[in-house]
């Protein structure tokens, strides 16, 4: 692969995070614990004042990379009252990539480059904050047809900075993924509950640690996850279809099956990755991630060993 | 509810555990933390050796409670090649009750008293022993139309001196409650599993919390998960036809539905139960549990507030 770089060097811009929950606000302080400039605002005075206890300036007036860390149902309408810097790069952190993009796009075109941090847990707010929620988690960062690479780069430096390791992929190969490994696994703990209720009392007061594991997610706050999974109807549908014909199949069949899925050891190895769109897409489905930006390419890893 | 407890004194009967594996290591070492006298036997040299240095005598001549901690396809060979007191009550460890009562009810009549406790993780063998595996788990002890209430008072004090507390269950409403609660969750984690592959290195690459906690249980030896679903077929089947026809309802109805399960809070509030079959059955059916022996009743919690 070719290991010129397009962007040798650019000035670190600074971050703006619009909603200081528990995602943005562990951004917000993930990023100033990495030495970032950092300002945010929040529609909730509460929040605000818990980010500007640690650190963040509030502000109303945004710039460099802005961060919209709001719900899916308000992700069109975070900027309203909010002054961005007409050049600014425009990411979010939303839990599917073709709505936001849709949302999105027509008005920000190549500013806005879609992301989507692989974390959080079923709290919410920023009581929830925690400047480690993002160390070592993967982070989706969308590559489109039309991804200006500069604005990519700014963004997956974020996701660095904040401890992730970036994944590419487009917007439908993230929603596809999603679905089959985050959206079905909530509406298989909703039945699964809604099933040993039915059970009865009996079965409730024996329920342990499989069950509760199975069942974590579906704490989450219902509001979320049911536009989650409806803002995500088709890949999950189809997902879920999958899940299904998995279940049609003889039991210790499908046990072994699963069993090494979840048991399997991959190897890493390291490669170098230039910043072009097919190898960074590449990269994604195959399973490997970026770690760092070096001077002149990407590191990164890949599944394999040797 | 009567007072009158018709076994007020007997001696604390020695416990003989046949499989020092994870689960009867742990009950082995829990017990002997407890004071209680514990000697074993496991056909894996190595197993004994770990026991024996944890202070349990190896032997093959049992007496007491005799506590079968196999997996269930040795279940019903477990005692050949031991002695066992002709007077010993006989319980187990294993995840059904039903099957385990066919193969050993007509050779042991009631002195077999079913047993499962709701604990054990994904690890076996005796490198896994935990002393404190049974500390605040559920374990049900299995109340029959014939059963020896003597002979259930003495499995459900091993339980209780292990830690747990005792939930009393018919084997068949035993199996029906594990069935939704333990065997459909390994099988939907292992379809959760399966579909994830398909989807491909992207997805798996990107599979957080959500993906980890839904699939966890299927990470357990295979052979012992489908000996398991496989000697509960009947009932896990029909708890997997209520978990699909609670995946076919709207998607908001089935979040709001499964989080309200998860999250609901029963209080507690302690009742006395006398040593009666129809008492005892009544508790388990309303979700409560025996925490404690005392002279003339059993101390039990049930949900409820006030």
């Amino acid at each position: 692969m070719a290991e010129t770089f397009p962007v040798p060097t650019m000035p670190v811009p600074p971050v703006g995070v619009v909603g200081l929950g528990q995602l943005g606000g562990s951004l917000a302080a993930a990023l100033m614990a990495a030495g970032r400039q950092v300002s945010g605002w929040d529609v909730d005075p509460a929040a605000r004042e818990a980010a500007a206890a640690r650190g963040v300036t509030i502000t109303r007036e945004l710039s460099g990379v802005v961060v919209l860390a709001v719900p899916l149902p308000a992700m069109a309408t975070a900027l309203d009252g909010l002054t961005a810097d007409p050049d600014a790069t425009v990411t979010d952190l939303g839990s599917v990539k073709g709505p936001v993009l849709q949302a999105l796009g027509p008005a920000l075109g190549t500013r806005y480059v879609g992301g989507h941090p692989m974390c959080g847990t079923e709290r919410s707010g920023h009581a929830a904050v925690d400047p480690a929620l993002f160390t070592g988690a993967r982070w989706a960062v969308c590559v489109e047809p039309d991804t200006d690479l500069t604005r990519w780069l700014r963004v997956a430096e974020v996701a660095l900075a904040a401890g992730a390791e970036v994944v590419p992929a487009t917007a439908a190969e993230h929603d596809a993924a999603v679905a089959a490994i985050s959206h079905v696994p909530h509406l298989l703990a909703a039945a699964l509950a809604r099933a040993a209720a039915d059970a009865g009392p009996l079965a409730l007061a024996l329920a342990a640690g499989s069950f509760r594991d199975g069942t974590r997610v579906i704490g989450s706050d219902p509001a979320f996850v049911t536009a989650m999974v409806e803002g995500n109807a088709g890949p999950t549908a189809e997902a879920l279809t999958r899940v299904r014909a998995h279940l049609d199949r003889p039991w210790a069949e499908l046990v072994e099956g699963g069993h090494a899925v979840v048991t399997r050891q991959d190897g890493r190895r390291t490669v170098r990755v230039p910043l072009e769109r097919a190898a960074l897409l590449s990269l994604g489905r195959s399973g490997g991630a970026v770690t760092r930006r070096l001077a002149a390419f990407l590191e990164c890893w890949v599944p394999g060993n040797g």
